[in-house]
């Protein structure tokens, strides 16, 4: 019978604790590990209604990118959301687990399945940290040269967003780096590789202007869209590895934010 | 004649400097008080277009709210947008002054301009600091109970956005706060003083999350459009004060950051 | 019917929230506000085996001295005590409060009923924080004058302790400090008010040494034993707050360490 | 004629200086390398006693463990116990030399007596630090399996304490760690190196109740009994390294804590 | 008979330690406050050389500006300079007193000497602390308009120092700042208060260079010679409220630093 | 035609970056890469008079030793010196290099120059960094033993200041250790190196007693005249590797301070 116990251990195969950045937290965050698993629930977050899917489904081992607790918790109350998703965890017995920055920058993670889904070819990591099984953050390939305005269009159908934020760095596209999640800080790396466009979330007003004045093409595709498809991904490898476990990619969990 | 201290004393007299947080950099940013002003060009950003433009017109003076100089210079090269911005106010003789978080806070600047623009009734500063002229970040005030669908149109449109983003709290619009640019750390203060709805900039996925947990309504308006209404406002104090000068609006300064 | 927050609020009332220390983690640490209370324990510390109890005892709510968080938690894992006890509470819907530092500062607290059960007289706080109703950490007062022997003796007695550790000062006992807990840092301020002999616990090697070279008489007398004495007190004034609510004390609760 | 550099040169070749934490102070830390040397007194502590005692016996240099200036000297008066060691050191011309967490660390030292003196066998070091001479703080052996009480009588004859804290970690003794003074601290090191009994000092109340959590047998026996076992072994080996000297070991030095 | 307590509170009635910096290190530094004093030696420092001339006196007590400890000793041996001088002291029973900044900054003080000395009128302090006695660091004054070649001879003759170091900055003397020992970072305070000139000393390159930017005549007339003044008014007062008690000034302290 | 960035480049490569120290600010630090050179100021600081003679000569470029912004700049404006060197240089289209500590410390640089210009034989630089080109901050050599008032005579003359400051350590000189600017905390390595005498600048009232007490000649030569021996050499090289550049040592520039 599966364990809580086998399902981390798989999941830290493929996405090594060592390729966490320090301050993440990654691992078993809630539960036990002698749990035995039966059904999985596999989503972005352990936001509380993910939890109350998988209390609902049976599910004892819920599957996530990003932590369960990100600020250590001083209390464990119904007066917070992350304080009502521990304590559902704890009362219905179901385990959780998550791969974050691990997961990120691991070959095969977040950001391959990212490049992958937008179409890029040559996939090669920004800076790579080396090692037996060299891995990094971001991710860059090439496209066909084409005007930004198809490239945003690709973009967008392509991780089913509502809406982008963009600014023009008066290029065509050729050369693309992605990022999933915030990671807008890397925009110098990405310009030294040679980069003419660059898609990650979380931009903020002053970063904008800063791609502008580098002349780089900057996408804000969302930071639930641009992490999420790994997640049929990561669903897809546990039901491989684990033949008698029924997993299941959350229904309810999506992006709360709209555009208008 | 009109000299650049003359104006700078009349901007602090608006927005004094002690209402500027300590880590803010407002003022005299270049240039020099004794040069005489005819012209003045003001913006949002003192950026290296708006730089240029205010060559262009001959202007001698750039007021903005953003400061030129954030973080401290280590170099003023031509390698850099900020050292080609100050090369060329220098090479012109064009001082630059601005006033920023003092602007933000004091009453009559960006963040009572855009509850007034967004049309909000019974303004009041939201945590005020005490003193002979109370003054403080954010405001708030009252529209008639509508839908979030409705009020989201009316924000659009006064602020004159190509899009926004937002998140639906599940609850009507009634008491609004508003704090231009990224002021979305602000969600706690908003709702302990009872808002259902909060108009700010810069907002983060997880801020995003929190703001669907916590039931407020949330709206990122984008950084430019929540503070850019103050521009217009304080260009015509600054005419009115100095009827000698010519005061003129940037043309040219937009939002680089488009919708798709 | 009685619900947590009540006796949330009451406990409040007799060791105010503005009395901890800035470091400490106090009041309603897991659980819910909302729940109907009919049957509470009350211990030192909230350690596994109390939580056991109350589970067995099917009581809704355990209060307690020590905070069942101290150390922010990163996860809620039956890898730790800390984390099965959370987990068990949960599973339990068993909600937990703790008055820690201000319990130990406010009037008729841990360090007010230390002195009382040891049987001073006249007891003063030592250096009181002023304010509507003064406060402080240590208590002193006198006894009548006796050889340390014999004090030793009235300690172990009434303190129920196994044994005492301390360094004889030379001097006979008069006026008594107490400090319950690891107070052995307040020697000075202890010496500074006059008294000969402090009756506090965890004494370190060097602070016996420094006691023995200042001449002051000093008994560690066990965290637990200094502590505890609070229990039946606490759990009288709450049973006495609340009559539909039974109150029991807990009787697993006792000290893990020994004397040989 | 033997100096007191002699004696340092020879006390730095058993208790090597690396060895020291970079937090201690060791070494010649009051007189004069030059100084001529035919009494030498042996004590664990520097104190005042110590220091009297040597000038009544007329020696020109103490031999200690722990340091006569810890925390920095901001001035060197009779008004603190420290002050009057070092006027009383300088008045009466004898230097003092100590070695601490060197001679905690080197093969031989602290910890390999005291884990002799407890009758380990296969004594091994916790944790090495890796080297020509391989070092390291802690000490772990084997003694035939028996009761944690029978274990515990061991412990008082052979450290001839008056008493012992400990606490029952519910497990029979038989791989046994020592860690003389303040070694609390290292109990999870201990545990992964497979011990079920831990000897050490200064043991905290949490630190008590981590241990009965973690199912150690832990036994405070004292920081003086722990290490003062040390004094015999140093004083002999410098006798015999220097035979024209008269060695002697302190008779008035002893614990000042006393049980009750 | 005069004791080393009745010296101590004496200068700490003309030189209060509240006027000290938080840094410094003011008082008795050595020896007892129960020494009965015949003799006392004072300078500006507690060099070797002074202890000695001490110990050749037959003082009991040294009396200086600068203190015996200021970088906390961890050590106390014949290595370094301040370990010869507190062994020397504590071998001969001599007790140390100093008073630093306090001496600095009282009214009467190290500055009130240094600006009398050189002739200054209408003595000011600079931004005195505000309180019953009202104190500061430097102190200001006027002297009849004269170029700064004729002042600079003045300083030199006054001072008794071999040589000055200077830059003119470009104006008449008027209104004097002065600061003995290092003051040059008081520069600003002194030119806001519209000071032509100031005298203080351990001036680096850059701030002679900002002196001249600024268009202040900066005199480094050596730590030294601006301090030593206050030596003999010291001692006189010490000798007039002791009348029992031989006051001498030390013959062999002089600066170490020459001119070439 | 030569350009800014050749000059550059070839000033790297004769004090290549890596060998400034992390907290130093050095290369383009004002102006453009792509500026073409005709002219060229050199002069140990680029201050205000030195940009105004640059600007009169018509030079495209000054290279100095001392960086034009060391505190990183908040504004620019002619409230301050730096502010009016920064705008006369954009004005006139001026660049503006340095080398600092790479100049320092690299072979053939400011401290070799300073070692050659006073007659050292056999040099050597004091604990060099290891690497393929060894460097470091100080130079030691050695001249015929003398006296010290020779050498004093021979230091003043080679350097031509105006005045020394020294402190006569009771040897004569036979190995002296250089090291221009600030460098009086080099004192103990200078010592263990073996050196008698040390020629520094900026010293201190406490260095200069240090230097007393450890038996060592310190020499102040001042901060200018120690360093600007570099200056002609470093022009003499651009001239030679930039033929078609005109290269002109400042005229204007001198030290500032002056002694009496």
């Amino acid at each position: 019978m599966t364990k809580v116990s086998d399902i981390l251990k798989y999941i830290e195969s493929i996405a090594p604790r060592h390729m966490a950045e320090n301050w993440d937290n990654v691992g078993l965050l809630c539960g036990s590990r002698n749990q035995t698993v039966t059904k999985v629930l596999v989503a972005l977050d352990p936001f509380e209604g993910v939890c109350r899917e998988a209390a609902e489904l049976g599910a004892e081992l819920i599957v996530t990118h990003h932590p369960l607790i990100f600020m250590p918790a001083k209390s464990v109350t119904d007066d917070t959301s992350i304080g009502r998703s521990i304590m559902m965890l704890c009362r219905e017995g179901i385990s959780a687990i998550n791969a974050h920055t691990n997961l990120d920058q691991t070959p095969g993670g977040v950001n391959d399945v990212l490049a992958r889904t937008l179409g890029l070819h040559d996939i090669q990591i920004v800076n790579p940290v080396a090692g037996d099984v060299p891995y990094g953050l971001m991710r860059m390939g090439t496209v066909p040269e084409q005007p930004l305005d198809r490239f945003l269009g690709t973009v967008k159908e392509s991780l089913r967003c509502d809406g982008l934020r963009f600014v023009d760095g008066g290029k065509p596209v050729r050369k693309v780096a992605v990022g999933g999640g915030a990671c807008s800080g890397g925009m110098m790396e990405v310009l030294d590789a040679g980069c003419d466009t660059f898609v990650t979330a979380d931009v903020k007003y002053n970063q904008f202007w800063d791609a502008h004045d580098l002349g780089l093409n900057l996408i804000d595709a969302g930071h639930f869209h641009t992490e999420n498809p790994v997640v049929p991904v990561l669903a897809a490898k546990i039901a491989e590895a684990f033949p008698d476990v029924a997993v299941k990619i959350s229904e309810t969990h999506h992006d709360c934010m709209k555009y208008y």
